[in-house]
């Protein structure tokens, strides 16, 4: 965006008010961002289309987000929408299975989802940063009810299946004792004088008390079994009532098991700016999204429409497809424009004409591989007998991660938790190649070595391989830097009459917010060519 | 709890399984602890009363947490049970304020709360640690709906009014720099050999590693500007979608910046056990917790009760009490035994002959001073604007924090903040001494500091001052160490035919936990010393 010097004229704060009286909240935020109070954002609120299209058209290929958001935003344009979607739902990965579902995966294998009444599973997206702004303002403005999402629970646990005996470590263990550690040391060296040169001596007072408090340390500046570090990483005698009431301490882990365990690795899963709390899911499932965005623009859609050529001239494009439900008949549909959001694995099958370097582009893009297992079990152990509640425990066992609920926290009865996410790499292909019931019955054996309840708990599950997926062939563009450079800006040019959307034309892969973004960035240009020539 | 020795003879799979299997999950819980797979807790599963009571009666003082969970036991167990209320509603500081409700402080102050229907503040205990295992339990069994309640959000605010020019930072990015910095000066000095002595060669290079991983250094172990930084702390410019969506990464604050700052100093506050997640809040206000016990004892209670004195002798206690809306009239509540809750500064303002000894105690423990601000808006600007969500902001300002609703995310119309939140210290007197609505003008008037849009948004306040409270007459027992070993077991013992209860009799002062606890531990001892002999 543009940053009006003249602004800095007037004093922050009667800027911000004078904004906010005029303008509203929309005005206020961008106030705020070219005062540097908030990041600069892609998304810019909701989306001006000025001027009129005079009944152009647009064929939108994909009713997922990408389509939908197009869909929604050029309807309201003025323009003349329709949209193909190879499913017999809207949503694409924005996907939620529950009890009675059938799901079948390439090469035929078909699962019935087991799950009782009310639980689900997130075979795809499962969780919203704050800072998707543009997905953000859709939920809010489709009335999409969110809960928070609890990425980093500090009782979840680290698991190696090469330390510690196998035995699962509490992540506030491990996040506690390595901070702790790295303190003692840092003092240590600050004390010795180690730093001078680095830090002046005013700082090296400050820091050496910033560590204390930040580690835990004692008035000496050592990490160690203490009622005070006890304050940080838990007892071993919880506080209670009564006479015999008084909490006993807990023993540190010493720093060399910590390292050689590699159990840190895990814990920039919960520092990444993209994991930072405050995250949300919608209540009910991830597809309260999409089904929001039917509600809106359901009534533009063709299911069951699988593309299988398109064409486009000086005038127009036509989509050619065949009927799902019956094989062999061809339809068409055509418009002046088309927004394709199909992911690349399927475009680059799909006979299209466009130019030498957009076709480039288009096979040019791997996608990643992930699996994902969802289990359902009588009753909630996880928070019965581990207290854990929601949040996510990351092993090296090929399952790679347990994910707990973040709703009904506390409830009785029957649970369903992710069971396995694998992400790209070995494990992920092995469980790719598995039958759907291999996977959900290795899930729960490796599941197991961390949550031995698994055993006598486990009731059904359901799995889903993206690499098998019919719709997408894969999970997410899986971009290389060198892939950016080459092809991005190719892929994502107007080309002729067609412009390509979805979160494989984002610096956002893997994310819904990457599709809406990329989605509103298509719509932008392609209503600039429209009105403006 | 007892560790027998003998489970460990047994596999811990096998030892498991067969616990499972057989007893059922309390028993699992018990024999993870016994392993080590849990922290031992006060709490040990619901309480077990055997043995006839034969129409034993108690009298109960005070219907906050601690009275309602003996009343609550002590009557499924088979005694006969009454309870005595100050105020015209159970609960205790287990309380929640909303629109039409009129509270009335020490000296007169009156307050009619004008918040719009279903918003609310909870001038007392707000927020629960997953390791409140007996409130949580009490939760379960009484059906009382939980949600998370965000402590730490990274995009909140620490703000000091003497560093940065007043500009409020984001906690995202003082964790995020200083760690990064912490990380970067060890690398250098583990680098430069310094840490010979301390750490193994092979454990440095470990160290090493992970150092770059946890403190998001580049391969040269740096901590500066880079898109690796901003994946972590955040972007000058947050990727998007389509040919302009690249990202830009943001600059790091200075280590002494951060130092001289002291923002490091609130860092505490989001990593003690007490405030790790998952934490938890009921849905709709604090008071769902007090409402559903009452739903259980609430034919127990006779409220406006105000008790003057209390005598007991060798066959039992009697209680004399004053009906607050018939003053002068005095009636008499008569039992084999009484459980007190009523807190100490009023209960030693109480007639009530006791040994010298509990007497001493009575006296000896002062409470804390607190005083809380809800503030309604009339929008949620902190999430249109300013993008939180929930969590909490510190600042050296007198108002110290403001927390930001974990509900209703991402709605428009009203809300209502906790705007201060002063916890003993000179602040926190300061404000008690102010009339109600000089504490809301000072709350908002600070708070415009951190959020200029305060002056625009804001509509009515109300307050509670503990130190002002008739029922109380402060917060929460300050027990400090000396105190402890002087008083505390004074104060738990069964005292003729008197116990107390109250968080003030536990080690989790000022917590919900702390009341229950030490209830179940006082029920417990009286049973054994009605049924034992």
């Amino acid at each position: 965006m543009q940053r009006n010097q003249g602004y800095l004229s007037l004093s922050r704060r009667n800027l911000l008010s004078l904004v906010g009286i005029t303008a509203g909240s929309a005005a206020m935020y961008q106030a705020m961002v070219t005062l540097g109070l908030a990041a600069e954002s892609s998304y810019k609120g909701p989306i001006q289309l000025e001027g009129d299209p005079k009944g152009t058209s647009v064929l939108i290929l994909g009713a997922g987000l990408a389509g939908m958001t197009a869909a929604l935003e050029m309807r309201q344009a003025g323009y003349k929408v329709q949209i193909l979607e190879y499913n017999d739902r809207a949503g694409g990965r924005n996907w939620t299975i529950r009890g009675g579902d059938i799901i079948t995966e390439m090469g035929g294998a078909t699962q019935e989802c087991r799950f009782a009444e009310g639980l689900y599973f997130n075979p795809g997206p499962w969780r919203i940063p704050y800072h998707h702004y543009g997905l953000l303002a859709y939920c809010k403005r489709l009335g999409v009810q969110l809960e928070a999402f609890q990425q980093l629970n500090y009782n979840a646990f680290l698991h190696s299946s090469t330390a510690f005996g196998g035995k699962p470590q509490r992540i506030r263990d491990i996040i506690t004792d390595f901070r702790g550690h790295v303190s003692e040391l840092l003092a240590k060296v600050t004390n010795r004088g180690q730093l001078e040169g680095e830090v002046t001596k005013e700082d090296q007072e400050m820091l050496l008390e910033a560590l204390r408090s930040w580690g835990a340390l004692d008035k000496d500046y050592a990490y160690k079994e203490s009622l005070h570090t006890s304050d940080f990483r838990g007892y071993s005698k919880l506080p209670g009532g009564g006479p015999g009431g008084a909490p006993l301490p807990s023993k540190p882990i010493a720093l060399s098991d910590i390292l050689t365990s590699r159990l840190w690795a895990s814990l920039a899963n919960f520092t990444l700016f993209e994991y930072q709390t405050t995250m949300f899911q919608p209540v009910g499932g991830i597809d309260m999204i999409g089904k929001a965005f039917a509600r809106e623009v359901g009534d533009l859609i063709t299911y069951n429409a699988k593309v299988t050529k398109i064409e486009q001239n000086d005038s127009g494009v036509t989509a050619y497809y065949e009927d799902t439900k019956k094989p062999g008949v061809v339809r068409k549909a055509s418009a002046d424009w088309c927004i394709c959001t199909i992911p690349l694995p399927i475009l680059s099958q799909i006979d299209i004409n466009v130019s030498a370097r957009m076709r480039a582009a288009i096979q040019a893009v791997p996608y990643l591989s992930s699996v994902k297992v969802g289990l359902q079990f009588k009753r909630r152990f996880w928070e019965e007998d581990d207290h854990i509640f929601g949040g996510v425990s990351y092993t090296d066992l090929p399952i790679s991660e347990i994910s707990y609920p973040s709703s009904r926290f506390n409830t009785t009865g029957k649970g369903v938790l992710l069971g396995c996410y694998t992400w790209n790499g070995t494990h992920s292909y092995e469980f790719t190649a598995m039958p759907p019931e291999e996977r959900v019955r290795k899930a729960v054996e490796y599941g197991a070595q961390i949550h031995p309840q698994y055993r006598d708990e486990f009731e059904n599950g359901v799995s889903w391989a993206w690499h098998r997926s019919p719709f997408t062939l894969g999970c997410a563009a899986d971009w290389s830097e060198e892939a950016r450079k080459q092809y991005y800006d190719d892929l994502c040019q107007i080309d002729g009459r067609i412009v390509l959307a979805g979160e494989h034309a984002s610096y956002i892969p893997a994310w819904m917010e990457g599709a809406i973004l990329s989605s509103l960035d298509a719509v932008r240009r392609l209503h600039q060519r429209v009105v403006g020539g």
